[in-house]
């Protein structure tokens, strides 16, 4: 009899979304003339860049070509594209990898649940409250969760660290020693980014407990300030604990194209249970080879497009015209009298709530009042009640 | 400590290839004169069509259109390219889908090992013997292989059905029952494609010991014959029991574009350990929405321009071309006195060596004589020795 995995009956609806757009969608229908400004949307609104089309496009030709065409390609990627990551997005900051060190994917959502399959069920795992919520439903879906506990919306065996105005939206190293950490930053929902002491506290605390760091950097393009590390390289040792996923979905907008890329050092080890070293590396190179086929050579011609002088000058663009708005919404919503974080390294500003208003209670109001939508903070997890996000990328 | 998933080292490591690879290699260096016939290839070769390279030019020139350009699509794939399927795949043989029991994927080698994510790993598995390596190794991943066993050159938890000329490449019912059964037909690497009758005789064991059935039909658009099912469906009841899995990859050329569907009709469910019924259509739609974020929008126009008269008799076109090679290399072996197997239904042909002769020895045989390199059979399972694949898509 074919029997299901149970972990599936233990994740909780993602009901967030479906409300929003519910809410939505009714006051549309009750005030037709007037149109809503959709700050919730956690997805760019300008289009690829014309370096990145034509590039594409001439790929497409190739494909139609019998003397070019292209099939199967390595399941880690084209050298040409993960050359380029090399040199551009880490060797411009002093950071050294090798080319065997970089594996293209079809997005960095895929690579950040995936990669627990290298990872033995019982690791203890801690995330940041508020976040992303992938890093915790995949981790229902993989067992590594423990019960659902509606009194405090947690799950028995995650340990859960809180990332508020308290801490400054810098999560304290948890008393539990975690064997997988995850940290988002610049961070999503919060618009906050991590320090380099910071970070640096955070790679020592792993390397003294052997544990491992996700270190999820979707958004560094968006990072404006100097003193903010843009990969978690930057910190000596890192590559010794750290896996860093990066995408070109909001850096490029290839949120319809799926293209991202995940960085294994090769110095980077787990324990098998006899505690012998193993290298991630070579696992996620056996795992990708074996469950994965690689992205479309197209994608990769566009992606490696990107990282030319004309590529990068407009993306550069788009980015900057997302961060002017992310500066209008902060000054708005600051003018009004709120506390805002985020917005300067991120494209979405965190609005803390008075004392007492619910994030939800918020939304409707915002709604009603200004007709703007954008997204209950209490949905990327229970700390997030109190705080409500709003996203640069909703005005084009 | 950060602890690995230990099936990894259950792996067996995949010299198949490369060994392959570096005799064939040796053989160029020898003789730099003698050009190899690369039979052994598994990809196809030639190029996209040119309606569907038309259509990627025009997706990525909306893409570059603040006006048309698109974001995250739907997880399960555009509706424009699910109708099509819908249509075009299954209405026009009298199967009736809904569009939600079709979902875009990447690969249908992702969605092979990925679809494992929804089951409990104590469910029993059985596969083919010899078949794609696929399933046999996402499942030692998956914990559900039990130790490999070097003498017999099998894992000790899995149920390998032998597809052998004995039976006629058709399995036989195994004593042990399975709760995952792998189908591949046509077959990769026999060639040989399932009947009506010995499909059926399947699903009705299926539905008997509510086991479930993982249907890979990537190579169904290169039936010839008649009376060959084109799809699990076509056998009634089959809905209860099977998971299909189709790609674009062989029928369309797209192994370097990547997009695949798979087919999880509403009446397929699975049991929980308590016993209750749960929706597997529902299942994977959770699973999708969390691990994975849709296939690119232009490889979807780009599929989706295969469902058109034109790109129709495009792709027919080229799968005439590669089964007129499979019918050359059938009668050049059948001439020279092998028992030929396959190339009528399938793009691979699957020689039956002289008694004794090791697949590798014939290997090396094929290439020192002739100069045609192929694919050792014992490289798909330990029932493929005493076998060799040659496969259509080298010649072009």
């Amino acid at each position: 009899m074919i029997k299901i995995n149970d972990n599936f009956l233990n994740l909780q609806e993602g009901y967030l979304f479906s409300i929003v757009n519910k809410k939505i969608k009714d006051f549309e229908d009750q005030h037709p003339n007037k149109k809503v400004i959709k700050l919730g949307i956690g997805d760019v609104t300008l289009p690829l860049c014309k370096n990145v089309v034509e590039e594409m496009k001439k790929a497409c030709d190739e494909m139609g070509d019998i003397n070019k065409f292209k099939g199967y390609g390595p399941e880690q990627g084209y050298e040409f594209l993960r050359n380029k990551i090399v040199e551009w997005d880490y060797k411009s900051r002093g950071i050294e990898l090798d080319v065997n060190e970089i594996f293209i994917s079809d997005g960095a959502k895929c690579d950040v649940s995936n990669i627990l399959d290298l990872f033995d069920t019982n690791n203890k795992v801690a995330i940041q409250d508020p976040v992303y919520p992938v890093y915790l439903d995949s981790n229902v879906i993989g067992g590594r969760s423990g019960n659902y506990n509606k009194g405090n919306d947690k799950y028995n065996n995650i340990i859960y660290m809180p990332s508020i105005e308290e801490n400054e939206f810098v999560p304290d190293l948890p008393k539990e020693v975690p064997d997988i950490i995850y940290l988002c930053s610049p961070n999503n929902p919060t618009g906050t980014a991590l320090k380099y002491e910071e970070l640096k506290k955070w790679v020592d605390y792993a390397k003294e407990n052997k544990s491992i760091i996700f270190y999820d950097s979707a958004y560094e393009a968006f990072i404006t300030q100097k003193d903010i590390p843009h990969s978690i390289y930057e910190v000596d040792g890192a590559k010794e604990v750290a896996i860093e996923f990066r995408s070109f979905s909001k850096t490029a907008g290839f949120t319809g194209v799926r293209c991202a890329y995940t960085v294994i050092p090769k110095e980077l080890i787990g324990y098998s249970k006899k505690g012998e070293k193993v290298l991630i590396n070579k696992l996620w190179g056996r795992r990708q080879s074996t469950k994965f086929n690689g992205v479309s050579y197209i994608t990769q011609r566009g992606a490696a497009a990107v990282y030319t002088e004309e590529g990068y000058k407009q993306i550069k663009r788009n980015i900057a015209f997302y961060m002017e708005n992310a500066k209008t919404i902060r000054e708005r919503f600051i003018e009004k009298g709120y506390k805002v974080y985020g917005g300067i390294n991120a494209p979405y500003i965190w609005l803390k709530l008075p004392e007492g208003k619910s994030s939800w209670q918020f939304f409707d109001e915002l709604l009603e009042e200004e007709g703007i939508a954008g997204t209950p903070g209490v949905g990327f997890g229970p700390s997030g009640e109190g705080y409500f996000r709003l996203s640069a990328f909703g005005i084009k």
